[in-house]
């Protein structure tokens, strides 16, 4: 019953033979990578309007002078990043870049960043799109914590489904919102040039903002510091190097560039829209609403945006779950993390990094209430942490490389690293006491834990070691047949002890029932090889007397192991089983933590 | 842990050999069993007056006649039981009186009907009991429920501990209560008479009471119906003469003729002061509040008298853990209900009864919101179906056996049954709507289960019975070693699969990792005998592959039996353990769903 449940909300099972068909090409890899880095358009320059509205309108006017710096840094950092890409055709995420070319511990602290920040991106990215939606539909406001919850599960439940399949479902929300935003954008920007649209009552009323603060460095900082979010899913091709079909470095360098330009142009025509439209911050409804309100008013264009912001966005946490998965199976492959997140589910995906991802994910969700704004700070401090740890390892590469044009790399790369090192520093200052100092905490944290991790898996595998190994002696084993009572049952368990082969000894504990004598009778009748041993339990528990003999057994006669054989009577079906004392089940549960106990169940069924 | 939590919790255990000091005399066991029937005074008269009220100050006027009815009623049945006591001392129960006189299916409603029954207590006295302490501090109102589930998880406790604890822990309550029922009729009825008291305005303005219906005969015997809830908790001494010293018969007939005696002098005192006081109901007031806030003033014995009313009521839940679990052992040990419920805990208690009731009332207290009015509709039904079918097989009982006076105890028992079962067809007819439908359905459902659980014990024993049976053909068993890798931990496991002395396989399922050649290649530098297999597994699950081999081994090769020998990894604690695969784990479930596959679970730690 589950499996079939099983089969129909994720599918039969895929041989893994078929691995290599389940690959993307440039367009796919666009469709699955791009959600994230694009859609974050949809907050990205809603919080810089939103800091700097604490100045006022004075503050505003820096809206455009950022969304311009921001597109230079996303050009940077892509650029930086093209070069990896190509060099590292197997994944080259930071955590894999760092490995190679600095250390353990940077490699550690890349991982560790990069895992926050899915999660976040998962939270934020619903949180986000469910936010399009209440801007439109105001009703469902209250819902939203529910709402971004079931798309979480459902996003997971299509992971769970195998990685081809995600790029289909989600091409239509990728490809329909960069329709609708460069839509929003040219219309805007033409009806601006033509006049036939200016700053209205609403965005007048909203002029009369009250200035909280004046417009300072700090606070100018800290709107560009949340415009950053906007960067985040731009190294989600590096790391996925591996989903794409050969050549693997060619397509994801081409994604790469293919993304920077749209995201760029979008964040920058965005800039420009709230510039000249005079956009201002209004409480539930968000600054892209705003924006497509103005230059569609409310009809049919201005809600299919609505609904396009919220599939990218939502969809866009699809990115983290081709991510997180990836770079968790990365990490358990070294040892730094349990090993379960690289086992391949039967379909072909690592299945407990997508249940784990999506767990953590609503958590943060329900916590901070689905509210974008309050997720913001902890976001980008660890995506800027893994840019910089990534590009720095890349100029160490080329440095140690060489090859050639290398010069040219490092100054490219090391461009990147200096501009992703300096906003990093500006992030985590600007954000810190709003929220980031958790993501400041939590990092060192997850890095002690790889390390615990690490040093588990090399302790065991050291003591598992064939090396220098010597031949075990051989292991002397008795066979102890626990009888509850006279019965078919028992003439069974005799038989089987008996086809074991090894010596075999009977016990029976006697809790106090008046069956004694009976059994001492019927045993005689009935069994004439194997001695049975009655074990008084005055506390009418089973459980110490027969510790109790088995040491005694192993002390004087010289065993190793006692196997006891549990049999165990199989009835018909559920409510049968509640009528009978599962004492076998707890019994192993409390024998296997012996040492030297081997637990053998064997159930009959007459 | 667990353990020692238990132990402080509940006590160290205790031995079977010391279970005859655990019985009490005739004054532990009036602590014991008086507790139910003296605390329905706390809420019988009480719902007599709520329903009378129905048709205004006029139906009122029928509240004393009514309490003396129940003062009779009490009596006939009482003296009715005395004879049961005394003719059953290993416990007379209306559950062993229909076994041995009636049949056995009386016997299954009378069970039935107070196994229903016990839970209602358990929920009706600690609401009411929490009614009594809502009444004098109305704050509380809005947090009975969690109030009255935590009194059943305190009871719970105390029980789960032992029968003896329990009457030290319960005499000061029931006392207490005693008194001060008692001193609040003399003085009440002293004030009455000298005209110190007379109804104050407060009632005087119930009297204003609208009347919704008129006095007809249905009303009174409907409020007859309500009170008869005070009769419950009678029966409690013949379920539980088996908790009494010897001469058990002689201390629990006398406990009944006291708590008769106490218990209709109180329902009659009680029924004088509501009519001399002319008490109305008043919403969030118990009936009891109102006397006492007449008799005593807003003083101390006020409150004294609502504390002790809490206190006896929610202890007399107290009861029915004491005959809840006894009956259900009873019936267990008679195959009709699950065989866990008669089993002995190490308390000397049965466990297993008392968190089943306690877990049922809770859940009806939650249900019914911890409201008393509520409740007491499905009260009764079951306790009177108990008394008449009791006291009809006392008749029979009488009429068989004839002996001496046997014609006077024949009167005795006939007017008990005649009695209680034109109460009972009252009762089920007057509250049937009301809810005692509820009861009325869930009795033959109980029924119909007993009767099936029954019958399976009865085939199970049939075909696990000796009787007939034929020596068991010799079993050919082969045992096969699970090989996950190449390690020390395989070593051992080798070795120890060649200590069992049978023919050994080992086998390998190659689930696609690159281990293949390596464990090929270690497997011939160690193991010479045994030979191993690698079985493909194209979809990385390890089970399929596992079970279609052991299949053909069990058809090809003709063994009768495969045992599969799973080792396991035990590591140094808790979250080392979260590092490695439970894939024993599952396994061992899987597989021990296979006929003709038993399931070896070996530790080893290096």
């Amino acid at each position: 019953m589950p499996r079939s449940v099983r089969r129909v909300l994720l599918g039969a099972p895929i041989a893994t033979a078929r691995s290599e068909h389940e690959k993307v090409g440039a367009l796919g890899g666009l469709t699955i990578f791009a959600a994230d880095a694009m859609s974050s358009v949809a907050y990205g320059p809603e919080e810089v309007v939103l800091v700097l509205a604490l100045a006022g309108t004075a503050g505003l006017n820096y809206a455009l002078p950022i969304c311009i710096a921001l597109g230079v840094l996303i050009w940077i950092v892509a650029t930086s990043y093209r070069q990896t890409v190509v060099e590292y055709p197997s994944g080259g995420g930071a955590y894999v870049v760092a490995r190679e070319n600095l250390s353990p511990l940077a490699s550690h602290i890349a991982g560790g960043a990069l895992l926050t920040d899915y999660v976040l991106t998962v939270s934020v990215s619903v949180s986000a799109g469910i936010a399009a939606i209440t801007s439109a539909w105001p009703a469902l406001y209250d819902y939203r914590v529910d709402i971004a919850v079931a798309c979480v599960v459902m996003i997971a439940l299509v992971n769970l489904r195998g990685v081809r399949e995600s790029a289909a479902a989600f091409a239509l929300p990728v490809y329909g919102f960069v329709a609708c935003a460069f839509l929003v954008i040219i219309v805007g920007l033409y009806r601006m040039w033509t006049g036939s649209i200016t700053p209205s009552e609403q965005t007048q009323a909203a002029q009369g903002l009250v200035p909280l603060q004046g417009v300072g460095l700090f606070l100018i900082l800290r709107a560009f510091s949340s415009g950053c979010a906007s960067l985040t899913g731009l190294e989600a091709v590096a790391n996925g190097v591996q989903a794409f079909r050969e050549p693997r470095g060619v397509r994801a360098a081409s994604v790469m560039v293919l993304m920077a330009t749209v995201l760029s142009a979008t964040v920058l025509g965005v800039g420009l829209l709230i510039h000249g439209l005079h956009i201002a911050p209004i409480p539930e409804i968000t600054v892209l609403s705003q924006i497509g309100e103005k230059v569609f008013g409310r009809g049919f264009m201005y809600f299919l945006l609505q609904i396009e912001t919220m599939l990218i966005l939502v969809f866009a946490a699809n990115t983290s779950f081709s991510d997180f998965p990836r770079l968790s199976a990365f990490m358990a492959r070294d040892g730094y993390m349990p090993r379960q997140m690289a086992n391949l589910g039967d379909r072909l995906v690592y299945q407990n990094g997508i249940v784990v991802l999506s767990a953590l994910a609503c958590v943060l969700i329900i916590i901070f209430k689905g509210e974008v704004s309050s997720l913001i700070p902890l976001y980008a401090v660890g995506v800027f942490t893994a840019f910089t740890i990534s590009q720095t390892g890349m100029v160490i590469h080329w440095v140690r490389k060489q090859g050639p044009h290398w010069h040219h790399k490092v100054a490219v790369n090391g461009l990147g690293a200096v501009a992703t090192g300096v906003v990093l520093i500006v992030i985590a200052v600007t954000k810190f006491a709003l929220g980031a100092w958790i993501v400041c905490l939590l990092i060192p944290m997850l890095v002690l834990a790889f390390r615990a991790i690490g040093r588990h898996y090399s302790h065991v595998a050291a003591r598992l070691s064939l090396e220098n190994a010597k031949e075990v002696a051989p292991i002397k084993n008795l066979n102890l047949l626990l009888v509850g009572g006279m019965h078919r049952g028992t003439l069974q368990a005799l038989e089987y002890a008996r086809a074991l082969g090894g010596p075999v000894r009977a016990v029976h504990v006697e809790t106090g029932g008046e069956e004694l004598p009976r059994i001492r009778r019927m045993w005689t009748d009935w069994e004439t090889d194997i001695r049975l041993e009655i074990l008084p339990a005055p506390f009418r528990n089973v459980t110490e007397p027969l510790v109790d003999y088995i040491q005694q057994v192993k002390a004087e006669e010289g065993f190793d192991v006692v196997t006891v054989i549990l049999p165990e009577f199989v009835v018909d079906n559920w409510w049968q089983s509640l009528l009978h004392n599962h004492s076998a089940l707890w019994l192993q549960f409390l024998l296997s933590r012996i040492p030297g106990v081997a637990v053998l169940n064997m159930r009959y069924k007459l």
